[in-house]
């Protein structure tokens, strides 16, 4: 058998990630293109794990490495440091993907395919209705939970008109009222007890690079601020161990209320006051209240690179 | 007036990098976006100046360098040692490009519009398609000319299916032979008489950096290798100078006869000797015969770029 080619998102897989590898698995067959296979970099989350059984479907298979020359179509990232071991050697053959693009390289032309959208399913419910193909039940709802994860039920500032109506339409083709099954869904990937510390700062991490200077922006979504906070004391030390382990110059760890859509961050690492300066505010305990902030990609991303 | 977002290819533009920045500019407008302009990084060869003059059309405005903030949208190149003086602090909103990604990086996401063709123009025919647009004759005679110049009439093996359909479809538009057109354009492209050798290694240079190797790979084409080579002595000073001013490692100037579909390359700099393992060619008086290459993109880099 012809080895398959590997469609797979970011580490630490979200959502997003997982729910457009299947989606873009399902687009190649509808375009006679057989021999892709959706995988994963990461544990499935509990938000991703309450899509796959509302559908009914397996989880994609892990893979920990890639070997040279393998043929790939990455997700809803493009970043190599955050995408699988061995991805330099990768022959990637196309990227679907909704992020800035930095610290990634190809030495043959590709099929890159970017827009500047709250959420990769969105790229990929536009590729559907250019190649004219009918949109099924399970990739409208796969579309579906994408949008609803990276938007936070389109509230986030990351939402476009494109996001906006992908969804509504991804809505009717499904026949679930997305309000609902939305909130459903996002309260399911907020319960945190089950997790670790070291878990909690890993969930949703991504490690960036700066002219060298390494650092890390994690997210978790909440309904309660208050309850994640009651473990600072224990957060604090597992990523100060973090930072020391992977020489990081910063670690920003953002606790985002998905309700009332502000964040509490607590910012560690040499680099700390960065936060100060990005965001106009002190630092109090390490902490601070970032009102109306959601989105890593449009808020604190943009305003930590620039002052670091 | 609010400033207009600026259009434009690589350095030293060929066919593809003007007329795609012209189309560019003609697609926003249809598609209701008004404040884009086509511009140019440097003189108009030969064969794009047929084009225009066929067309009546007036060559776009030279910039030299743009401002920080400055919105751009890229055709035909992504790499920042190709583009404009002050691009790494420009805003991108998008890129059309049909080249391998590297040495680009965006500080927010944008548009990113790749494919493996053989034309920037044939992903804009492509774009004019999926928004439902008529195709004019102007930008019919402006993609062909482009998918002409960049596939030598569709015998590079850069050419895929869709620049030969593309072009099919275009010739017919614009009610033109394709082959007689074709023909009399490239034709205009090869006459290197007006030229010294100094702006000959110039007119088609790409600067290429591989961790920190700094090497071009310039071409021309012709109809008389022979013709170019009786140029080969002072053809090789103004290289020698060129190697030793910028402090590259390697410059490659490949003569391509687009009659026959053969190059002759010149190699100097410390480490020409890559040449030779890349094509498995002695050099002999600094030359080698590469039957069969004509596509740098294709052909050359990716072998020397493997080997440096």
């Amino acid at each position: 058998m012809e080895e398959k080619v590997l469609i797979f998102g970011h580490k630490n897989p979200d959502t997003d990630s997982i729910c457009s590898s299947l989606v873009h698995e399902i687009l190649d067959k509808k375009n006679g293109w057989e021999n892709t296979k959706a995988v994963r970099l990461g544990n499935i989350n509990k938000e991703t794990q309450y899509v796959l059984d509302y559908l009914g479907i397996e989880e994609p298979e892990l893979i920990e490495k890639i070997e040279p020359g393998q043929g790939v179509l990455l997700v809803d990232h493009n970043e190599f440091n955050q995408s699988v071991d061995g991805i330099e050697n990768a022959k990637i053959l196309g990227v679907t993907d909704h992020h800035r693009i930095a610290n990634f390289e190809t030495s043959e032309p590709l099929y890159y395919n970017a827009k500047p959208y709250g959420c990769t399913s969105t790229i990929l419910f536009e590729e559907f209705k250019q190649f004219g193909h009918e949109i099924e039940r399970t990739e409208a709802i796969l579309m579906a939970s994408s949008i609803i994860s990276d938007t936070l039920l389109l509230k986030s500032p990351t939402t476009t008109e494109h996001d906006k109506k992908a969804l509504e339409e991804l809505g009717k083709i499904a026949n679930i009222n997305i309000e609902e099954y939305g909130l459903e869904m996002l309260k399911a990937g907020t319960d945190l007890d089950d997790f670790s510390e070291e878990q909690l700062i890993n969930l949703d991490a991504k490690s960036l690079n700066k002219d060298g200077i390494k650092f890390v922006i994690a997210q978790v979504n909440t309904v309660s601020i208050e309850e994640v906070l009651k473990r600072q004391e224990k957060l604090e030390e597992v990523i100060n161990a973090k930072i020391e382990s992977e020489n990081l110059s910063l670690f920003v760890f953002a606790i985002t209320d998905i309700l009332n859509s502000n964040s509490e961050i607590i910012a560690l690492g040499s680099k700390a006051d960065v936060v100060e300066k990005a965001f106009d505010k002190t630092l109090v305990n390490n902490r601070a209240f970032l009102e109306g902030v959601v989105s890593r990609k449009k808020q604190l991303l943009p305003a930590i690179d620039k002052n670091i």
